[in-house]
């Protein structure tokens, strides 16, 4: 449900009468019926919130919309676009409850709707975000986001298009220690294992294409702007081919980002948060996903924030809530095959 | 004509038989008549070179290409994709015959095709570039590189889409102690100046709208990733709002650039080079064109290089000429218009 001030609910709700969720898994929400039921009637919404009190207890499609209750009763006060404990309280509890589920194979996998990171902390919850609690609550610690986007509209790729990025949350200042070979040989290691899923369901599996960016402008020119592409980034490529990966680069980023929509490759590896970002963003701004790799369970997220600024106003666009549900069914669907539509994905 | 090592010349002889370009002026090549005809053999062409004395001697048209020869014969001897120090002086000289042309008012704007830094410096000029070059010879500093997109296809603003940098050609750990507020509050006079040209073709005129764009992901989260946005950004934006510039920023550049394509601004001050590459090339790895801002003469140039893997082999994509010639005539026809198809464009 994420953060009840933010425009998670109404995103969900939103979601809920696009039929293509529907047909992509059976979907639980995690969360507060209270708080759903308002979003619902923000929307003039005809799909009726109902409580469970177990995963699968009854078929979600366009007009039911089944919801677990695990979350404080002062999610239901919190107001809309405040920063709230209740808020950032809510929205943890309910991540929580659905990666517990999600290890105990309860469900599929969880997609969550916008946590806040100042509400968050404001209800002492000592974590950055999202990525960072998931990590903890799995006992994980090399994890990194992939930017996605399914196959389809401008990304010619038959696996879609994902970008994983070296460094993220961190002004660009601070990046350049963080530039290893270690750690973008291993985010290229991530970008291989997903992207060899997304290529399962479409032609012969070959190995995924993953293009590695430049850190400077034109790829260093030969060490003139900068010398990262000699000093870092090429012996990680070496590495990573050497292991099999099929890597390419370092390539100038401007370029590469195009020739990778055009599905010359899978997958990108990014060195900071823009210029992965900044190219998906262009491409679709609403059906960008988050997918965090390195976890045990499969997780994606809406690409946006709380958006406090249009927040319970009814404006908000669902379509990244649509594209991040699908996403976590397709690729749960080839980590569990044999549960296909069995369980359920969780929305939190 | 550029070097005549790389793919300008055959992308001049592609563009040539484009008849919007004939549409939008009357064009004259400044280079090697034996370069050219070389190329158009190449390409098959049927286009005829003709060589010239004076810019507007002979009209130009698909099938007439003519060439003022103001290059030393030692461009013809130039191997293809070789860095050659005869094949940076050759584009060297062009470029500086045609930009006396245009301080003298013989044509109207200069489009340069791409020259090779390396055989530039071999031919023992020390200059990184065009821009540089170009600052020099018409005897001014304060100059910036826009990158450029026509009006149409997936650029919603009336008068295209521009980005301009603060920072260029250099690597991305040197960018920090250029980006002073007073850099940033020249790149948007810069932009505001440009845009009010192509603005004034389309619907009433108006104050073009300048999104700038934050450094640090997310705009620094209120200084928690980065305080540039804070101490540099902001007060060169709040600058100059105060001068009656349409600014608006920091703002978080991915979905800024989303956004200006979609036609909520007509330009964007990037901080560095990829941050705006990165978007257009996206949008439109082809039809983006350079335009040096600040000079006292109009000059459009191909976003690409000598694309030395590519070269003389006929298979170099010409409408970025197309469109670097198209966007000179454009800006040449707003800034004289009496001038109007009386004389005509070189393209070196």
């Amino acid at each position: 449900m994420g953060d009840p001030a933010g425009v998670g609910p109404e995103t969900i709700v939103g979601a809920w009468g696009n039929p293509s969720l529907h047909a992509a898994c059976r979907a639980v929400v995690m969360g507060h019926p209270v708080v759903l039921q308002r979003a619902a009637r923000l929307l003039g919404s005809s799909c009726e919130v109902v409580e469970v009190t177990a995963p699968d207890l009854i078929a979600s499609d366009a007009r039911t919309l089944p919801c677990f209750r695990c979350v404080a009763q002062s999610a239901t006060e919190v107001e809309p676009a405040s920063h709230d404990p209740a808020g950032g309280r809510a929205a943890c509890d309910a991540v929580a409850f659905a990666t517990r589920w999600a290890l105990e194979n309860q469900v599929d996998g969880i997609t969550t709707a916008p946590l806040n990171k100042s509400s968050l902390a404001a209800a002492g919850y000592d974590c950055p975000g999202h990525t960072e609690l998931l990590a903890r609550l799995c006992g994980v610690s090399d994890v990194a986001m992939m930017l996605y986007l399914l196959p389809g509209g401008r990304v010619s790729g038959p696996g879609g298009l994902g970008v994983v990025h070296v460094t993220l949350h961190m002004a660009l200042r601070e990046i350049f220690p963080h530039l290893t070979p270690q750690a973008i040989l291993s985010r290229a290691r991530l970008a291989d294992a997903v992207m060899r899923e997304f290529l399962r369901d479409g032609a012969p599996a070959r190995p995924p294409r993953i293009g590695v960016c430049a850190l400077n402008p034109h790829a260093g020119e030969q060490g003139l702007f900068g010398d990262e592409e000699l000093t870092c980034i090429r012996p990680a490529v070496e590495r990573g081919v050497g292991e099999g990966l099929n890597l390419v680069g370092p390539l100038p980023a401007d370029t590469l980002m195009g020739r990778a929509v055009a599905g010359e490759f899978d997958a990108v590896v990014a060195m900071y948060h823009d210029q992965g970002h900044i190219a998906l963003k262009v491409v679709d701004m609403y059906r960008a996903v988050n997918i965090t790799l390195g976890l045990p369970i499969v997780r994606t997220s809406v690409a946006h924030g709380t958006a406090f600024d249009l927040a319970w106003q009814g404006r908000a666009e669902s379509a990244g809530m649509v594209t991040a549900v699908r996403t976590c069914a397709l690729l749960a669907r080839q980590r569990r095959p044999q549960h296909l539509h069995a369980t359920p994905v969780s929305t939190t």
